[in-house]
């Protein structure tokens, strides 16, 4: 039995606390926050779990095998430093932590002192992104060409980081768990409007191949959009997250070049086949994330969103805010 | 009564061709292309016009007044210069040079001679850019955030530039003619995969007020993007270019950020009203262009989309070839 | 203060359940099921409630003003009617029963104790059922030309009614409350496949006047939509309730004829100009409906749903059940 | 080298001459009309073709092996008979004559002549049309449970038949094209609102076997819709016309019903598996009938769209006409 405390109760920690307590091999059994309205909610919810404004008093509880930190980033180093410290293991909201500085000294501290870092690169866990991972791995899209992804509606602004610390730990997540290859450079533009941070923002990736990524990130859209298309050699996939059904589809088009050596010309020719939807499972991601952190607590197992993984995407958050202030110079990761 | 030479009898010209001879005051008096199998086609279509495969005798016609060049673009400044040198005004294919310093020479000679230039930056006469332009000048939007445009589809592969030579020019030339403001600031990231060119790129164009534009440029998409999100801060609006009707979407959406001094706070509230999709004038844009084009020849008007509109385009091609060269390098405008 | 008890908590129950609780002066007081399971849940959500498994414990309690019958329509009529008889008020789920005669009986009866009938109608309530109505009576669509509803999915199958009886309710109730001629004749077309029940079907309905409504249902449908198209001889609509915004898109479409005597010829034109999509409140529609409900009892009011709306409603499923018997034989209703 | 003469160059007429004259081994060698305007465009486009305002030249003209009669419907049975009488092949618009008695006439006539009639079903020599058909025959629909289409857009009118005899002969020669059973009752709804003529209908067919079928045809829709969907007991379709790509759209998905004998209840499961989108071709349906009318004609082999398959199609139109006009009223096929 792994005895998990959560916190931060505000948006997501009700969601995490909630797919802890629903796991077997797993107790929720203490709750933190600072807000004494949330945490009658979540004696309304939990009511076994022990509650307490106090975060101190949760890291320290003998009744604590695992600690969710569900905080704003500024936070995420103290909290989880505390917790290690203390001997527990923990689950990290995205982004990781503030700084890569931060992150490489948790890194270290789980190291020594052997315990788990989860960050919550939830995306990983979702029917959609597992079938693309099943979709890379298994050559069906070939030597992948490109990353583009665009993630842009209206609000919510957030009051102490850009768009991009807000939504692209998503992309950038899901794009560190695609990609093989090494990212390289980092070439971030963007524009503040409303309240002094980027509300809008463009980000470009090359990596150690040929791969580029490319990522969209907005809060003055009009409109919805999670749409990323990935094109491979062989074939090319276009995942709408938006869509109820028929999230991914996988398209047989490509291009092949050939050069004719005798009128040192290139050929170029399309082909166009079917498109194909795959299944893709919908079973709620964060579930299947938590039930993944205990597996890995109970087997001594790293996490594929372990603590490195974290450490990359803030590398890239670090090196974008860096580009951003520049106006788009590119900067080395 | 305008008399009108078209060289280049391709994929473009023989629209170009139609829409001239189709005009009340105009006539289309020689047609010229190296391809006696083209020229052929252009028999059948046009069986009074003069046909020959030397450009230099049609640029010297007594029957022509104004010449379209309709080849490509390493091939306009040579003629457009003898077109202009033998006194007959020019209607030149987007882009309009391959550099800025042939653009200058070409509008210098133009405005020595007398003689129109008018480039062929046909979307500005489509109802769709039209109805934008005039959102913008009647304070609609209000004042811009960002222009953002994605231009992708599976091909075609050009053999002489890369993918933003031949499509961005579209974007760009639309931009223009849509944001008042002086762009300052240029950044293109992008890959080669297959024939030696850029098959993929972003562009990334800062103003010097706080309008800010993107554009996604893209030959290896599976699906065909052509969509444009315009953000102001009284309105925003989607413009979705394959759609067939409603292709204009205006929405009462926004944000507005104010500063309570107190508690020193920013309040940000989200505005969200109804979606308007304004009738669209669907007549064909070549056909207005080239009624404008005689237009102006007759009034001595300079026209919309003169040599300088040419020029401030090729000036953006340019600066992005650097940039890419320098994998996103920022290149002052 | 309003107290109400609800019999059935299976898939809506504890929705209307939630619904009344959570209203200013009304109180959940007695909840019934035969199931110990849910009972176990409405524990859980409701902690002061009185649970029984015996509805006739319920309608009798002192405790009970008003009684929700959320039970399979087969049962409606007894229970509303013990209801009734125990001088409650009901607020019974759609369709209000099983035969119209039941129906007339229950409306006798609480016309007889003076009390109120509510029948669950609950799209009435919604944003965009409003906001059509509204476009009714102000007279933007004009005259109305038609009613076309489409409500196919996959499943769920029924396992004591046809798909008309689950699905049509819905699509009959709003066609009512928009429609004001009067339903003259009703033909239904459907076929059995699998269970011994129509699991697809197709209503038209004559009215009084020119206006003719349609409507498809169907349990066999590889895709999901809930679209209405609804044309007046001013505007037409088209009303996609999948949308998650721009439910609704009215446009400024239309055709007129005009004769020409001399040539005893009709003139044909059509008219296309803006479409648009107004604002829809998104407010839950059960939440409305439940105050609507504690705002008719405590003013005495009868409500646009009252049994009398749930027997047009009826009438119109009977004389569908007769006409498909005889594979659409016209029905006078 | 099969000659071909054309009657009627309208608006369907030029298109019909154009794939003739395009054929090898077919040779457009006359053509008719009444409208002086209308020849002057067909001898711009068929400089060599006879021209005529005079039918009956056409029909006795040596010159002609088969006419192509593109006329309104009520024309249909004097000008094919007239050719059929002087030994022409013919080619009929669709719907194939006013009357099933006419073509009843038509069939008895070609067979003693041993001539060949063929009917301008168009939309079977459409990629999308024998891709179903392909998918119907190899099994992978399986059984099929319905036919459903929808047929709508604004206009246009026709000022001598109602919207179905103007659109239904798509649906009606698709259906009868891909349904194997024999259609036994037809009940046809519908509503006058404007010239005298129903404007919106509804059809359903019942079939001997389980199979039912529904038309969905309007002329007063505020948007364009055309999408069939064919349900089988093993796959189902949607096929969207309008869409560029992906016009149609296979699920593995569907319903299994099992009866647990012990409980005298059913068990529905339902199926979800992936979408797949197959690869339409997308050449010219009119140019593939047109060589296909050639072939048959060289081959001496009866079309999939002879008289037979035209006059079934009137038969159904006949009914819906005599249904239409008792309100639905079921007509026995």
């Amino acid at each position: 039995m792994i005895r998990v405390g959560v916190i931060g109760y505000g948006y997501w920690g009700p969601r995490v606390a909630r797919n802890f307590q629903a796991l077997e091999g797993c107790e929720l059994t203490v709750v933190c926050d600072r807000s004494e309205d949330l945490l009658r909610r979540a004696r309304q919810a939990h009511p076994k779990a022990v509650l307490t404004s106090d975060a101190s008093e949760l890291v320290r509880s003998p009744e604590v095998d695992a600690v969710a930190v569900v905080t704003p980033v500024w936070t995420h180093f103290d909290l989880a430093r505390a917790a290690l410290e203390n001997g527990k293991h923990v689950f990290v909201e995205k982004p990781f932590t503030a700084t890569a500085r931060q992150a490489e000294e948790l890194i270290e501290l789980a190291e020594r002192k052997n315990l788990r870092i989860m960050v919550d690169h939830t995306f990983l866990f979702t029917g959609a992104v597992r079938k693309i991972r099943q979709l890379v791995d298994d050559g069906t899209l070939g030597s992948l060409y490109y990353y583009d992804s665009t993630r842009v509606n209206l609000g919510l602004f957030q009051h102490d980081v850009n768009v991009i610390w807000d939504l692209a730990p998503h992309d950038l997540s899901i794009m560190d768990h695609l990609v093989a290859d090494k990212p390289e450079t980092l070439i971030a533009t963007g524009q503040v409007h409303l309240n002094g941070f980027e509300d809008l923002a463009y980000i470009t990736i090359y990596f150690s191949g040929r791969t580029i990524a490319h990522i969209n990130v907005n809060w003055l859209s009009p409109v919805k959009v999670r749409t990323t298309l990935i094109g491979g050699d062989k074939k090319m996939l276009v995942w709408n997250d938006l869509e109820a059904d028929e999230k991914i589809k996988v398209y047989d088009r490509g291009v092949s070049v050939t050069s004719d050596q005798s009128i040192h010309d290139l050929l170029v020719s399309y082909r166009s086949g079917d498109m194909w939807a795959p299944k893709v499972e919908d079973a709620e991601a964060l579930s299947r994330e938590a039930r993944y952190f205990i597996h890995c607590i109970s087997n001594n197992e790293r996490p594929i969103n372990d603590g490195a993984a974290g450490l990359r995407v803030v590398r890239m958050l670090e090196a974008a805010d860096r580009s951003l202030k520049d106006r788009g110079r590119p900067v080395s990761l």
